[in-house]
């Protein structure tokens, strides 16, 4: 217990030193995106974990792509291997227009401090850095084996990661365990954990004409690319069903305890309609506990964009080419990405469209879960009780994804998230991380560090 | 017959100087939808035609937008006036990738002077100024009144045009008839002339939801602005068949005369898919002179453009904050484009989307059509027949659109649409017209007004 209030009070004295290397992380842009800045943040990272004593380097996988920056600390007492993954690229902006401050300016206004990156994934990689230097600082002996996974195509699907995880098996296969270290904290600001998230399936669809750009007047003759991919959506999902046969046949049903874990969750429909700035449930009857066990235990569709001709000028009067858009399913466990895709694509044929369609993959993950009575689930449970004085909740999975499926292809570890931050601001305008947040990931990545030691 | 002879000798001997403005004409960008060049090409047309002895200037709307450039001549012996309708803007030119050379380059290939503009609508009023330049170097006194009226606001629905015509009403009065001369050769080369026009209604409608962009995991709860616009499409219409209420039932029969007219046409649907570059009919069972009269006879629904998110580069992984897209109704006779639009707003309210809609006029314009047993329609039908060397086509109305309704509403006279050039390359890449389809215009012109004296 006093080595707890030492480091509570250590980080409390550095802290502004520790928000300094934030910023600069945050000013520092690193979009998988577009490519802007990643190589420069991979290395200033690598200068940063290479200063705290985190032995670096980067891996590049032999089929291109991001550098992972690699770091381990070795205990020689300990076999105990924990593996810390997190990202250093960051989403795209959206809209510039939409941010109140420059996205990589990493403003602080009282006690935000803003910009893309901020919590997702900058804020919490870094707790983990700044934490084992408060260790050193104090003179703690890092008490277990730590290998730490920063990659840097998350918010792109990790396109790479399974060739990167493949060639290098033997650098990561001494792990016990996985933290994923990422926003944490609902929008009421309650920290929990997760033991699962689920998959994803990523697909851009394309109708193309045989004939061209078609002046609108044959509208009564010709098919319009844009009718016919509105016509494929229409028939995979009205919006709240999916269609595709056998779609949700295979899902696994929860487990009791699974079950309990929903229950204790205090989130309701007004805590997501707060959340998502006023954005209203799609169901009418939805209520209470119902709204978390949804977000977490339905498969879901989402069209993340749609585009064919100009609608912004407007280019009136054409049928246009082509017509596209993005497919983006997110999946629970034992749906499988490949049953998906060959169901899309057998949907699709029997449409019989005039115009050809084409399905690209863009990414794709599986659904994972924890055994939610793990061991290691539960010493997580208590470095996250102690960090934030209550109990946690505990969420069986994620609505989101993450490239934990790859890890399990290779090790069969327990694999839990936590960190700090909103959840929900992740990917939106005017992303922020307080400072308190960011003094609790310091302190629940050093509790976590101490409670696998025990 | 002699002075036919001469006219033909006239224009083949000055056909290098005539092709020369053509392509100068081309060379200068008139592009209504963004404004480029728009003011040099009135500039340049007015400057044309005064020279050849047409007493010309600009209108303006006092409510702005592009001029009209307005010619008179005058004949003291015969009252009838002829109103010559045509545009010197021209369509966007789409994807530049998709031309085989600079759209404002005006390049001669062979036989074809390629270019955007060349035939639709450069080629064709400038047939009307050699027309009266053939005559005067023949010394024929021009036998009736000429009004010739190009606008520069065609390509984009004429916005300004009815402010225009009433607040210069004065100026057009005396017209007897209009001819608008613009594209009348099918795919195969042959003439038509035509006698009315469909009508079209433009609009943009948004779906907006209250949330802004949110993270795709949380689809499961939250409505999609893209499947709201989908499901809108949907409700409207499969493509095929439009489901607004009534929106069939106004239609006007065609009349016997009418009905005789489309039996005469021969124009299959081999013809359609070679003209469209390969493009199929969407009817499995349509053949023969059913295609030209479903073209001409049935309303039809097009979406022009559609837009949300960023599908390329791919933006994953959100719900995007609103989808819009471009929706363009082709009416037929007697129905009528505030009908049309009352009928939309009445559906998408029976929607009761979660994401709020805006529905907007970008344009419209009304059907017209006039009576095929019209003394100036045999006229013009001579005129064609005498040029071409065959019995040209009579199309009750064409496909497509034309302001020809704002005239009708101050001017009950007949309008029929006659011309040079392939009517099916009008908006396309890489449209052109042939040398000899430019020349048959300055003769057809020429025909029409020595018909119209007799």
């Amino acid at each position: 217990m006093e080595k707890i209030n030492e480091i509570k009070k250590l980080i409390e004295n550095n802290l502004n030193d520790y928000i300094k290397t934030l910023r600069m992380f945050i000013k520092q842009p690193s979009i998988s995106a577009d490519g802007t800045g990643i190589n420069k943040m991979a290395k200033m990272l690598k200068e940063e974990m290479n200063r705290v004593g985190i032995n670096t380097c980067l891996l590049k996988p032999s089929s291109g792509g991001y550098p992972v920056v690699l770091g381990t600390i070795k205990n020689k007492k300990n076999n105990y291997t924990l593996l810390v993954y997190g990202h250093y690229d960051v989403h795209s902006i959206g809209n510039l227009e939409d941010w109140k401050f420059d996205p990589f300016s990493a403003e602080i206004v009282s006690d935000k401090i803003i910009g893309r990156g901020a919590a997702d994934n900058k804020g919490n990689f870094l707790s983990w850095i700044k934490a084992i230097e408060v260790l050193k600082e104090l003179g703690i002996n890092i008490p277990i084996n730590i290998i730490f996974f920063f990659e840097g195509e998350e918010e792109i699907g990790s396109p790479h990661l399974n060739i990167i995880l493949n060639e290098n098996k033997n650098l990561i296969s001494e792990a016990n365990s996985k933290i994923v270290f990422e926003p944490r904290q609902d929008s009421k600001g309650k920290a929990f954990i997760n033991l699962g998230w689920k998959g994803m399936l990523s697909l851009k669809l394309t109708f193309k004409n045989r004939g061209g750009q078609i002046h609108a007047s044959y509208g009564p003759l010709v098919s319009n690319p844009i009718f016919e991919l509105v016509r494929a959506i229409k028939e995979i999902t009205d919006g709240i069903n999916i269609y595709l046969p056998g779609f949700y046949k295979s899902i696994a049903p929860l487990s009791p305890e699974e079950r309990e874990c929903l229950k204790n969750i205090n989130w309701n429909e007004n805590d997501i309609v707060k959340a998502l700035s006023g954005e209203p449930l799609k169901y009418e009857n939805l209520k209470g506990g119902k709204v978390i066990e949804t977000l977490l235990s339905d498969p879901s569709i989402t069209v993340s964009a749609i585009s064919s001709g100009s609608v912004d000028p407007p280019v009136r009067s054409v049928i246009p080419e082509s017509a596209s858009c993005l497919i983006e399913f997110r999946l629970v466990l034992n749906q499988r990405c490949n049953e998906v895709y060959n169901s899309c694509v057998k949907l699709l044929n029997k449409l019989n469209s005039k115009c050809r369609f084409q399905l690209e993959i863009l990414a794709s993950s599986e659904a994972t879960r924890t055994n939610v009575k793990h061991d290691f689930v539960n010493k997580v449970k208590k470095a996250c009780n102690l960090t934030f004085g209550y109990k946690c909740d505990v969420y069986p999975n994620l609505q989101g994804t993450s490239p934990d499926h790859f890890f399990k292809s290779i090790l069969d570890i327990p694999s839990v998230g936590c960190g700090c931050g909103y959840h929900h601001l992740c990917h939106r305008p005017n992303e922020f991380i307080t400072i308190s947040q960011f003094s609790k990931g310091i302190e629940l990545a050093t509790n976590i560090i101490m409670e696998l030691s025990n």
